[in-house]
C-alpha cells in the first residue's frame, strides 16, 4: 500500500505553524509498513486541493488529510474530498446532538457543517474536539479526513485509525520506545546499522536533544507474534550498547530518576549553581515529588556557597568555584544541612564567557553524595548557554539513578 | 510571482525530523509578499524529486528546496535539478580549498560533489557547513537550493537569498517582531482584525506557549520607506493593545526582566514552591546575572518555608501554602533573608493532583516584594502541570517587570 499526506491549512502555508502532524502521521505510517512517498501542504482552497488529491491518488492508494474539518468557511477538506469521490455530504443528528454536548450548547449553527459527513463514511470520534473525522472508501482508493489541531488528531489516529489500518491489511503493529543516554546518534547508527536495515521489525531513531530515542515497531498476525519480535530486536540492541538504556516510552530521564527516588522512599536536595535551579524544577515536574523533595538551593555566587552549604573558603580560592573539591563540598554541604538521603551539586561555565584556556566554556562537575560517599562527574558539554546547562541536568539525574542502582545491584 | 517550497530528505518522509525549514522558509516568503500555494516533501528519490520539480514548475515561477546537499549518495538535488534544467554540473577549485579548510582537512573524497555547481548557478556561502547552496536561472524560472540542516538554512537564507529576491522585485523588505504577555491570540486577532487583512505591510501572529509574537513586515522601494510603515503600523498596534507590549525580536521574558534588572543594578532573589526552581533557571538564562543573582532556595514544603523565609506556622495553617498572605510572608522573607532589592515568590497548584474545590488547579499566586511593598498577582492557570509552572514563571517575570518599570514611571 502506498500513501501520501495532505495537510490542508493556509497557516501551514505562510509558516504560521509548523506541521507537526506530517511527521506524527509519517512515524505512523512507517511503523505500520506503509510507504509514503509524498508529503503536501495546500492552502483552504477547493480547486488546489482537488488538483492535490487528483495528483495524489494518480500515484498513492491512501491519501490521509490533516485539517480544514473546522466550523468556518475556510474549512473545505470533507466538501473537496466528496466532491471528488462524486457522494453527497450527509446530516447526521447524533453528531450534532455531541457537538451540542461537548460545547454545552454555546454552539453556533457554523458548527452544523461539523456533523456533515460523506455518504458511505466511516466516522471517527473526536475525543477531545467537535470535529469528527472520516474514513472514505472507493474502489481501491482510501482517504482518511483528521482534524488540524494535533491534540485531537493524534489520539484519534493511535485510537481507530491504526487498528483500521491493521485491520485492511491483516497484520496488527505494536512499537516500543527504548531511551538512551551517553551514546550520540551517530555511534549508535554505526553500532546498529544492520539493525536499522531490518524491514520488520524496524528500528528507527529519533532526533532528541541530549539523548537518543529508538524506536522498535514490528508487524505481525497478532499482537503476541508481534511482541515476540519486539522483544527479540531489543535483546540484540541491549547486547550491544544496553548500558546506555536508562527508560522505556516516555519515561524521561528526570521521570525515570524522580520515580526511582519515589519508590525508594530517598530524599533529595540540590545545590545548584550554573544549571540555577534546572535541576531541581526537573525533578519538580514528577507529580508527587513533594515526597522526596523538600529543599533545594540555587548557591550562584561563591558568598551562597560558603553560606549555605559551608564550602571552605580555601577551596574556593585553591580550586575555584568550578571545580571537583567545590562540587564534593556543594553535595556534602547540602545532603549535610537538609539531612536528605541524596545530596546532588552542579558547578560549570555555561558560556559564552566565563571559559578559559584551563577552564574552558562547557566545563561541569556534578556530584553526588550518598551514603556518605561522593562521586563526581567530570563534564565538557558541548553547545549554547542553555544546552550546557541542560546537559548538565540530564547528567546529574543519570549519576543519581546510577548511584540507586548501584547500591541495589 | 508565485512560489513552492519542496524539503527533499527520506527523513522527513518517514518523521524522523519536523520540517522545520518549509515553516521559515514559508514566513520569510509570506513577508516578502510572495505567494506560497504548495510545500512538497519528496525522498532521496530522483526519479520521484524530478516529477515533482515538473509538477511545481508547471504552476509557480520560483522553487525553493532544502536538503539533498550532502556529501553521500543519497544527496541529489543539485544532480536532480540540472538535469530538469539540461545543464552541467561543474567542479570549483575554491569551493573545494573552503570545505577542506572548514573540514580542516578531515576531509573525505565524498565531499567533492559538493564543490559541483550547476553551471551558471550563483553560489549561496555556507556560513555553519560545508554545503554552498545555488541559485539557478532559467527563462523565468528560478531554483533556489539550500542545505537541510536549520542552522545552515537560516542565515544563508535571511544573509543571501532575501537580498536576491528583493534585487529582482525592486524591492526591500524589512520585518520587527513584537511580544506581547497578557492576552491570548483569539482576542489579539479580534483587536487586529483589519490590521491583519492588510497586505503591504503584513501583520501575522506566530503561535507560541504563554505569549503572543507579531511579525509586522513592510515591503518599499528602500529600507527607510519600509522602516516608516512599519513604524506607522506598530503605533496602530500599540493605539489598541500596546499595554501588552513587552519586548521586540527575539527579547524574551526572561531576558527582557534580567537586562532591566542588570540595567538598574537590582538584585534578585526568588523562594519558589511549585515552580522548583524554573524561576530562578529562566534568569540563569541571562549570560551576566550572576551581577543581580546570587542565591534563591526552592521552599517545596512546608517546613523549608518556615525555615528559610520565616513564614509564620499560623499563616500555613490558617491560609495554607497556596494562599496570597503565604506569597506575601515568602516574599517578604526571601529578600530579608538575603538583603537583595527584589524577593519574589512562587506557590500554587500544579495539579494533576492537589487541587480542591476552594483551590483548584492551576491556582498560583506570586508575590514581588520591591522597596518593602509586596504585590501579590493571583492567577488561575491552565494546562498541564508544566505549563501551569511555565505559565507561573512568566508572570512571575512579568510582575518584576512591571514592579519596575512603575517604579519608574
Amino acid at each position: 500500500m502506498k500513501a501520501e499526506i495532505i495537510a490542508v491549512g493556509t497557516e501551514l502555508l505562510v509558516g504560521d505553524i509548523v506541521n507537526t502532524n506530517a511527521q506524527f502521521i509519517a512515524r505512523e505510517l512507517f511503523s505500520l509498513g506503509i510507504d509514503v512517498f509524498y508529503q503536501t501542504v495546500v492552502g483552504d482552497n477547493p480547486k488546489r486541493l482537488t488538483e492535490a488529491i487528483e495528483h495524489a491518488f494518480s500515484r498513492a492508494d491512501l491519501v490521509i488529510f490533516s485539517g480544514g474539518l473546522g466550523p468556518t468557511e475556510d474549512d473545505l477538506t470533507k466538501e473537496t474530498v466528496s466532491a471528488y469521490f462524486g457522494v453527497p455530504l450527509l446530516f447526521h443528528e447524533e453528531i450534532w446532538t455531541q457537538i451540542r454536548t461537548y460545547l454545552k450548547d454555546a454552539c453556533p449553527e457554523s458548527n452544523r457543517k461539523q456533523a456533515c459527513i460523506p455518504q458511505g463514511g466511516r466516522i471517527l470520534s473526536n475525543y477531545c474536539g467537535t470535529a469528527p473525522g472520516v474514513i472514505v472508501e472507493q474502489g481501491d482508493k482510501i482517504a482518511i479526513l483528521l482534524p488540524g489541531p494535533p491534540r485531537e488528531l493524534m489520539p484519534m489516529f493511535t485510537k481507530q485509525v491504526i487498528p483500521y489500518l491493521e485491520e485492511k491489511s491483516a497484520f496488527v503493529m505494536r512499537s516500543k520506545i527504548l531511551r538512551l543516554f551517553g551514546i550520540g546518534e551517530a555511534r549508535v547508527g554505526e553500532e546498529l546499522a544492520d539493525l536499522m536495515a531490518c524491514a520488520n521489525p524496524t528500528v528507527a531513531p529519533y532526533a532528541k536533544d541530549y539523548e537518543v530515542i529508538l524506536r522498535i515497531a514490528a508487524k505481525a498476525e497478532n499482537g503476541d507474534a508481534a511482541d515476540v519480535m519486539i522483544e527479540q530486536m531489543e535483546q540484540k540492541i541491549r547486547n550491544r550498547i544496553g548500558e546506555y538504556v536508562y527508560g522505556y516510552g516516555e519515561e524521561t530521564m528526570a521521570k525515570t530518576t524522580g520515580m526511582l527516588l519515589l519508590s525508594k522512599g530517598l530524599t533529595v536536595a540540590c545545590a545548584e549553581s550554573c544549571t540555577a535551579g534546572l535541576l531541581t524544577g526537573a525533578l519538580g515536574d514528577i507529580p508527587g515529588i513533594s515526597a522526596v523533595l523538600q529543599e533545594s538551593i540555587v548557591t550562584y555566587s561563591n558568598e551562597a556557597k560558603i553560606k549555605y552549604l559551608g564550602v571552605s573558603p580555601d577551596t574556593l580560592r585553591t580550586y575555584g568555584a568550578v571545580s571537583r573539591e567545590t562540587a564534593e563540598e556543594m553535595a556534602r554541604g547540602i545532603q549535610a544541612k537538609t539531612g536528605a538521603h541524596i545530596g546532588i551539586s552542579v558547578t560549570g561555565i555555561a558560556g559564552p564567557d566565563g571559559g578559559t584556556a584551563e577552564k574552558p566554556v562547557g566545563l561541569v562537575y556534578v556530584g553526588v553524595c550518598y551514603q556518605d560517599c561522593v562521586t563526581i562527574r567530570a563534564l565538557q558539554l558541548k553547545g549554547d548557554r542553555l544546552q550546557v546547562r541542560q546537559s548538565a541536568v540530564m547528567h546529574a539525574l543519570d549519576e543519581v539513578r546510577c548511584r540507586i542502582l548501584a547500591q541495589e545491584g
